[in-house]
């Protein structure tokens, strides 16, 4: 056994133990806590079983599984940067590099690499796979802040542009769920909880 | 698109939010928070990525995947019971298949099969992606309970045997992954944190 090897896998386990204290703008279905950035991946992971046969092309659901299991991991350092917040997304691609930097590298170099490059392949939304793994990360946080009656939008005063623009990138993921969301967010306008 | 079986599948999805208020007995590397079972999940699932290779034998790591993810997911009804609580432990098994019975029926019905024998597979553990799975989640409790210097079998006033016959099963799954866990084991019994 390559005990340098194996130290190094159980380094990284621990530093990503960080993540589940990452806290998100969504709520729970309980109406109390914050979502963390951990939990978060792991739903998304599951929609992505349940959700497969949406995805606009065909797609590699164990890569997109394993993409979704990392996609959060620089936030341990970057944080999460809310989607409605202009001044944090501006560096946010900045910051998230520097975090994969330090993060990825804590695994020996052939984990670094391969983990390093499904996280890159995600935020270039360039394949199938990461545009079918970018819709289901819109998705999950629209569906559950409309069944906790739009909290999350109202508390931020967000607008109808701002939710049509973040969420209509979905359309080139998963059409079909983007058909679903926007009757949720068409309802959600005439209720008021969108301005 | 039918609706009626992504009514269902979103139902699902709203079900399963529930998991991440499951809190169990490990505490977060932050000291402070306990570990939800559905943060847990998804660190196994990370856990499964980066230890493929420590498999006693090959597996099917998409599958492993997949069982991981669902494994926790009776644990909303029937909640999240302590390996060491004897009493909790005998009808565990009747708990947990009722809640099965109820929350993968949740699905239409191609997928609550599909996921339900997952998690049937990873309870019965009779295969070699379930031994793996398996090994992991002893694994992964037993290094955040080490780094965080024994505090949950101090707490619980928890003892060698009871550590080794909750742990020793490792071996089938991990051989390696129990060989180094083992040797925290003997370090915590040294130091005091197990009796």
């Amino acid at each position: 056994m390559d005990l340098e090897r194996l130290s190094k896998q159980v380094a990284f386990l621990i530093e990503t133990d960080k993540l589940k204290r990452v806290l998100r703008q969504t709520l729970l279905t309980d109406g109390k806590h914050r979502e963390n950035s951990g939990e978060h991946s792991w739903h998304l992971a599951l929609l992505a079983i349940v959700m497969q046969e949406y995805a606009r092309e065909p797609v590699d659901l164990p890569k997109v599984l394993k993409m979704i299991l990392v996609h959060d991991l620089v936030e341990i350092d970057a944080g999460d940067t809310y989607c409605y917040d202009e001044e944090g997304n501006r560096d946010k691609a900045e910051r998230e590099n520097v975090a994969a930097d330090r993060i990825f590298s804590i695994l020996p170099a052939d984990q670094a690499e391969e983990l390093r490059s499904l996280w890159e392949e995600f935020e270039a939304r360039e394949s199938a796979d990461a545009r079918f793994a970018a819709a289901l990360d819109r998705f999950q946080p629209l569906l559950l802040n409309y069944t906790m009656e739009g909290v999350m939008w109202r508390k931020h005063d967000i607008r109808k542009d701002q939710v049509y623009s973040r969420n209509s990138p979905m359309a080139e993921g998963a059409p079909q769920l983007w058909k679903y969301a926007e009757a949720r967010i068409r309802d959600a306008i005439s209720k008021g909880w969108i301005r």
